[in-house]
């Protein structure tokens, strides 16, 4: 299959970087394909930036479609673009947020968000009710670093063990979830460090949570449904 | 007081009537300024239509700011863009539904929502579940006209009294809220034939909704919380 | 606009307070009346309070009713016999508690309560769960000072401002709300403070939030929904 | 045990019916007591009736607490001043709706109440909201008939076993709660006819649940919570 | 009334310890009858032993259909094959957990549980969301003692006592739960003890509130619902 | 990797159908193994036989984890032992509800499910509580087959037809999920039929999302919680 992967902003930082994550999950038939944006932020960490953000990707979205891939990936923990990306493609579409969520679902009662920054925060308690999830959700922290400043993973690794570790001590979560597609490669080692602590917590990191979630899509022949994702009625729309 | 009123969408075909209407709701010391986009799509009616518009309504969000303005209303019942104008602005920003429907829980037990097409009734469900409300909801339902399709007041009021009507009489709305900024001028005719077939019903118009809400909180001095809607981090945006 | 302010208290100590307060709130065409009662507690501050009031304020409805009002404004926070008196009065009723607490709605995710004495807080927890506002809710707090106790506004305020500024800090609320018709004139002071202490943080004063509410009702001529507040059925009624 | 029944309307039309209901339930060792009020409704059907009995219920509550009795039921389903006579009693005091719902939830999923007259819906439903009970209820139907004009069994039975089988049939309902405490003696008659129909339902009797709670409560030594139920501070209060 | 009481573990250790506590709560009337199993675990603190506890449970209610008995007692607070019994029999059947519940829900706001081992806390926390009741829900804390291991009274006392007084000073619970069926002869001295330390708030012992939750249901002439509990489908099954 | 298919039912009826179903879902590498049981019932329909099948399911697991395997799937959308399953096995074990529905919750809002028998559904109406997942739930329907009667898959399909269609048609389901792990080889034929009919509506297979949903566990690494599925404590069991 050919996954498009869609870096929602503009800039190449992040495709080497993301494209080798992506490809670190991807299973043997999975194609790669990664872009970016022209036109948009050089991060999402707010709605402003999501807003941003849309258009463009949902360019590269219709591009992907025109191309006849398989399945797309938005790498933003926002789902930025993604509903809008459903009504437009009959073909698997998804961000970071929504299978990482739903895997967590499926582990353990609580599922627990380490995020970037604090602006995040009130979007993914928004995101959580929309799909009427608030039951199952615990806290959401973050680790006040922007997506732009992760580099340090000792650093990262630190303060996300600070808030996941925290979290579980006092029975709030019992999945920990990482709260941006740019926490690549340290949920592992997260993991191992909580369970030194205690009892064994899953770590649900969202670069794997949504690559193999769009390959076990295709693989079922499921795609959303058009009922809850209708095709926009035609009109003009200026650019 | 200046109130920017943003219709979020490109042409100016809406730009006299909707702007009489908003002054025909306004109080004496409003000062009513219309804007339109030049960029976006002729009327918004799915996600992807919301997301195209975003970032033209933005730009007037801005400009509206470094304007001085008091506040702005965006005038669409899917409240596009307004989370992210409220990370911008440090003034009142509102849409169409959010007003609308705060206003009904007011009004009544459940509110029951007839907007244009089926397409925005799953985007509608997603609003009202993203605010917490879905104890209050009644149903949504539809009229099957277009935004650019609703000239004939004879048809349109007659599927609003039908969809509407019904509600009441399967006792499963106790306020109706009309869920198009389109929808100018019918509440009060529609309230009327509704409290003909019984009880009195109350109809909230979502322009006269927003536009009183928005006087209403720059009098009480108040706008929207910052822990809320933080302030976007500084960053290179490319539009 | 006529707006019959009905203290639901016996005696007069806050009729000239309450009535400069709703005053310096209402609209420049709107004529404040104020009325006490001659039967009922001193203060409402729990269940039996506001049992004992009720005949009394639907006295004074009755009377508003006969006398050709346009809205009624009952000042207390728990809202005593506000369903009752909508079921009598074709015309807006509130006390204060649903228009500030819809009004924080619409300013910020959770709000928080500070009310007076901890009597009150099992009521507003009882309030907000009839109104399926549970998932917005944040704490409710008290000062600890009865109705009759707030005279001291320094000492209000600094109570106020320790349990506001805690549930900021805490990140449990959003918007305050403050718990007591009584609390005049110290919303924007705490604002201030709360603001000085990070981010704005809107404080909902009830009463500026009730008079504004009925105010608006009247000029978009709406009034409750009578399939909610249905007409009581004719009967012997011994007072 | 001593048992003090409060009827909460004027006169005495309901003293011998409803007092030899509750001594039919009650068990061998219950004295029961019943008295009415001197000022209040003929029968409660809406919240102004409520409003308007609660004083004189209070008045009841309070004899029956210096009369040294053990409980106190107040014959109305819904349960008007028992939220303020549980602060004033420290003994179990109940109305017919709580423990009717509380019963009804032990004995299947979803509960259905059929109640007097349309009035009284909106009141339930806010009840049991209040209770945060809202996703285990059912339809809150009624019988179209008043608290005084049930007396023809035959047309009660029939309309009750109308609204009650439909509920079952359309599986919308696996008990039923009649919802009012003047339908006696018919709640058997009920769940013989629902069970000729298919399945056993249970049909919930408010009188017999309410009697037989008290007496549980009694015997297990336990009464309403100071902390949900707090004494009402001490000052004027003129009836 | 005969009441059958199956202490759903292997050994007869509490037979005569659970048979006394019983008959200590059972009315005048009631006939009291124990019975063990012969195969299952030796006392039940996970879904694990829960499992392996069903079938002997099982054979001991149809044993008891058989026998004529008119209700059985499942001696556990984690209601273990509660609900495959009620489709096998027309009687009452209750575990240690609902009765408890629902009587803390008639004394106050929220219930708080202390049980004995942190693994019955996430089985305890699925209990309350499958009945719907998350709402009323305080915390689920534990005494960390085995049921096997609650001899000795005074440590047992202590460390309720601790968890409890936390959760009232914490003003998380109104109504504490006991949640083993093996903590019998302690809830009054808690209770005793909480009231000490301010207000009085009430303590559910899950066996007095089974047993007399039976007894009424029978004085009631009540059993489940056949809509929520349907008889098994004939077929065959190999023990 | 060697996934263990449990076959929770008596007699091997099933083990060569299924075990094809499985492997036909089956990755490349995926090893498949399938066992029934030696006691228990011959089909499950209910709680009772989920009772009488959990220890002999649990003994299939604990045989699978002394094996060596790397994932458990038991074969019935009830999930029976699933959780105590959790408790013993340090690798991912799971039935057909949760996969099905977690995969259901990422292609469309509100979920609709088709099962065997009535006497199922309050089962699953439990099971989706316990979940924490009753907002995104539509209607749970019954074909009326057992699970021993549906060989016939011309009437299956008929039957699931009807009551899927009349779900989408009355804008009660988005997702329609297969609610028994018999139903294999018709949820691609259901869903082009419902296609058919208007939008593209997806149908979930339980036993391809469940085989699916284990490969993926064990691709990323994850099994459940060991907050919410802690070990049991050693003591003595009789089987």
């Amino acid at each position: 299959m050919r996954l498009r992967v869609v870096i929602p902003v503009v800039g190449d930082v992040f495709d080497a970087p993301i494209g080798d994550e992506v490809r670190s999950w991807a299973g043997p038939g999975t194609q790669v394909e990664v872009v970016s944006l022209t036109r948009g932020p050089a991060s999402i960490e707010c709605e402003y930036d999501e807003a941003l953000a849309a258009p463009g990707i949902l360019d590269r979205v219709e591009e992907a479609v025109a191309d006849g891939v398989h399945a797309v990936y938005v790498v933003c923990f926002g789902d930025p673009a993604v509903a809008a990306a459903r009504e437009l493609a009959d073909l698997p579409v998804a961000g970071g947020f929504e299978p990482a969520i739903l895997t967590a679902l499926g582990l353990g009662h609580r599922f627990g968000i380490v995020t970037v920054l604090p602006n995040v925060v009130p979007m993914l308690r928004g995101a959580i009710a929309r799909l009427g999830l608030t039951e199952r959700a615990g806290p959401i922290r973050n680790v006040d670093l922007p997506v732009l400043g992760m580099e340090d993973r000792t650093v990262l690794l630190e303060r996300l063990y600070g808030e996941a570790s925290r979290m579980v001590a006092d029975d709030e979560a019992d999945v920990i979830v990482l709260g941006c597609g740019g926490m690549v490669g340290v949920a592992e080692e997260l993991q191992t460090r909580l369970a030194r602590g205690g009892a064994y917590v899953p770590v649900v990191d969202p670069t794997a949570a949504a690559v193999t979630w769009l390959e076990r899509c295709v693989r079922l022949g499921l795609r959303p449904s058009r009922t809850t994702y209708l095709p926009p009625p035609p009109k003009q729309r200026t650019r």
